[in-house]
């Protein structure tokens, strides 16, 4: 799977630092040291309860194109330091140019729930190759996932009806918008206006007309009755350019007459005012006229919050078109994922961890702060209601046999809490194989198995977790001997420093 | 000027609005008929009293490249309506897929400080060309817009401070990085950490290493020695992976050996805790070891609001680094603009207004978005010291000659309030030619000349139009024909509503 936007080389798609440190391993004869890197994120968007797993397809397209090209390296040679001499020897350079790509790579795959702390992508292999991939890894991943949750969440809201994406001219740029259109699809959205994602991505499209048709006629009416003449199999009607109810009026003439021609007025569009009283008063309207299918269409700066309340006063609205609010995320338009390095192969006995592993751990005065070690997997336990709890183990330093016997979970906020699953607790591990030595060697679903994939997982969820206001924790711990680990090496850092 | 990631056809970058639109005025006839469109925002973003106008380059590589492919078209013959036949005949595809644009498109240059409904791109061409233009005109100027103007706050606080941009992975996608990155250069950043950026577009990049590259090391002692050995001419030192002042000391001892080597540590990097307590202390280390031209460098989710507080708190920072409030426009990510057709060449004598133009608008019970008519120009009258007021005026329907006389200007808000210009007030129209017939007629300047241009105009902006809180309104009016030709329309549409 490769995304069309992405055919130019984008190899470079990444911060300067990664380029340094990658040059400093490549000096100093480390960078091909085998190390482990995690993706997560420490905090769900919008004050939710959860986060929908998304990006890892264009993740893929992005590894795959990967190779620096001549231009590539020609601008890598023009860059200077503070003596106004060259950053990287030509060597370096040389070493760039046959880089390919070996590592290892596992995700969780699109559609997927997931909570904080949560490895949604580990790297594994040289220590230079993980590196350079840190920032793209971050920029798809990040993004993807804060808007299919946040269509998500409309779609919670939404309930049943029908949920469009409009937010193209809003967006945050060419990619901002295409990328958008994308995860808004996945996250529970049914069309999109942009036709380039349509065409893209196979996502449905949906569009009629603005309010610049109907002010290009001389009056409403024939505005109304041009477009039902010329598209008589896709008549929604934008009823407010200059007054909602005769708006709605003119929509039901036009309505008469598509129907004695064996078509039909599919819908009219509020996109101002009272949203509320007007989807009342029109449909009132309309049914008395007999066109109780015409569906109702709005749109206008809308988020969960606002359709919530509509839907609370009585609105009749069977259609939303979300832009702005959803492609942004408006109310908080960034995912705050990290990438941290969890492990790297021990080269001197002294060291040594256990399968010779060094652990990894970022310090820091916030507990939450402080990153995980570990050759990370997730174990999910479920059981006929749904999803039960999640557990964060090394997959390297377990109990015995974490598929057959009983493992305790630690909850990372307080550790004086613990929950057994013994072998009889059903289980999926999240993370699934998607790079080994560098080819790809997992298929993506198609887009609608994904978007189908957030509607399963949703349901497994409890209720409480889905709540907008004060949702509940759903348990995310880390097991037994992580957690014993993790400690272990937090005093021996914190010692370190005094 | 191109941008590389639009070198795939992006001609479907629209809603399909756009083109059932474009299919209505093809197929009743209409297709060819000549419109003006305005592309304008209606409200400052950030709560500010100015914006700077960004993205015009973008949207000139986008026009440049405008072409259906064939792909596109056999995307279009698959879409139906409701009756599950095809949205648009085959004729009409055909007519795509020779279409040329043949707009004419004026635009104030990027760089320039802008103020609520003016124009920043005038249409002028058949009525289905502009329309397909829509989308990704307000997708382009809307986003660096913003960013630009985001960037340009920073550059208010952040005074000679250095101010680098590092927020691609937490940007809204591939190009709401790449996007990002230009227009936070050109409103002021002195650089970027996106390697892409700053080879696309030629900003200078910065970067030294992250948290990651510490851990991978025994101690850090050590890592700051093998960063140093291995790039002495690009030392900047992150100091703050295990304990801050710990990590100013290992600075300095490395520091000390770079300087018998001819080198020099030209940074430490502070990106947690409390950057005023800790930079004050960092910067007392260093001076007292004499290392007092090593510059600070802070990030930590800046933005302008706490780079204002930590200067109010004395703290040492001379370099901002600033990431994800930036290139999201994290409290307002999107800019509100619209483009809203203003004038139709009329063809039946009836309606017929001066210069065969009908003049179009869109009422709405909101004043504020009651759109403005004509085929309008922004005259800027200024003096020695700077902008006076901004005159939107109609060029087919101005006081008898507006470059010779005096010009009355009335207040959108209050139609007794006016302003006179009389023929020696010094002025410059804003919009300039930017395409004749569908042919590019402007050379962009390159991107360092529109970063100076934004500087040079805010020295031109009275200090209270630039304030955060509670800013100056700078004075924008319409020219006394424009308005009252616009509530003769207004009157007339309210009456034919009642």
């Amino acid at each position: 799977m490769t995304n069309k936007l992405y055919d130019t080389s984008l190899s470079l798609l990444t911060d300067l630092y990664q380029v340094t440190m990658a040059y400093g391993y490549w000096k100093s004869g480390t960078a091909e040291k085998e190390a482990v890197f995690n993706l997560y994120f420490r905090k769900h968007p919008f004050g939710g309860g959860f986060t929908v797993a998304c990006g890892l397809t264009n993740v893929i397209g992005y590894i795959e194109h990967f190779s620096l090209s001549k231009k590539d390296l020609r601008y890598l040679q023009t860059l200077t330091g503070n003596d106004g001499q060259p950053l990287f020897e030509e060597a370096f350079l040389d070493y760039l140019a046959n880089l390919k790509l070996t590592c290892d790579i596992e995700a969780i795959p699109e559609g997927t729930v997931v909570f904080p702390n949560e490895p949604l992508v580990r790297v594994r292999g040289p220590i230079l190759q993980c590196q350079l991939l840190e920032t793209p890894l971050l920029n798809l991943i990040n993004f993807e996932s804060l808007i299919a949750t946040k269509a998500a969440r409309l779609r919670l809201v939404a309930e049943n009806d029908t949920l469009l994406e409009f937010g193209l001219r809003r967006a945050q740029g060419v990619d901002g918008g295409m990328t958008a259109s994308r995860a808004a699809y996945i996250g529970g959205c049914d069309a999109t206006s942009n036709v380039l994602a349509g065409k893209l991505y196979g996502i449905p499209v949906r569009g009629t007309h603005a309010h610049s048709w109907v002010m290009s006629f001389e009056n409403e009416a024939e505005a109304f009755q041009t477009y039902a003449d010329v598209l008589p199999n896709n008549v929604t009607l934008l009823v407010d350019t200059y007054d909602t109810i005769q708006g709605v009026h003119n929509a039901i003439e036009v309505g008469r007459k598509l129907e004695q021609k064996g078509h039909k007025l599919a819908g009219i569009r509020l996109d101002s005012g009272d949203l509320a009283y007007l989807s009342i008063a029109a449909r009132k309207l309309l049914d008395e006229a007999g066109f109780t299918d015409t569906a109702i269409v709005a749109s206008n700066d809308l988020d969960e919050t606002i359709i919530t309340s509509l839907k609370q006063q009585g609105a009749k609205i069977d259609v939303w078109g979300v832009g702005t609010k959803l492609v942004t995320a408006f109310d908080q338009p960034a995912l705050g994922g990290v990438y941290k390095l969890a492990a790297l192969r021990h080269t001197s006995s002294e060291n040594a961890e256990p399968d010779g592993w060094d652990y990894k751990m970022k310090l820091s005065e916030q507990a939450i702060k402080i990153s995980t070690p570990g050759i990370q997997q997730v174990r999910r336990f479920r059981n006929e209601q749904g999803f039960i709890a999640d557990m964060i183990f090394d997959e390297s330093n377990a109990e015995p046999n974490p598929a057959g016997v009983t493992m305790t979970m630690i909850d990372p906020l307080d550790f004086t809490k613990r929950r057994k699953f013994d072998a009889t607790q059903a289980f999926d591990d999240l993370l699934v194989p998607v790079f080994r030595d560098g080819t790809c060697v997992y298929e993506s679903p198609d887009i609608h198995a994904i978007r189908a994939r957030v509607q399963t997982q949703l349901t497994n969820l409890h209720s409480g977790v889905k709540r907008f206001v004060n949702p509940h924790t759903y348990p995310v711990g880390l097991e037994r001997n992580l957690h014993e680990l993790k400690t272990a090496l937090v005093m021996k850092l914190r010692e370190r420093n005094d």
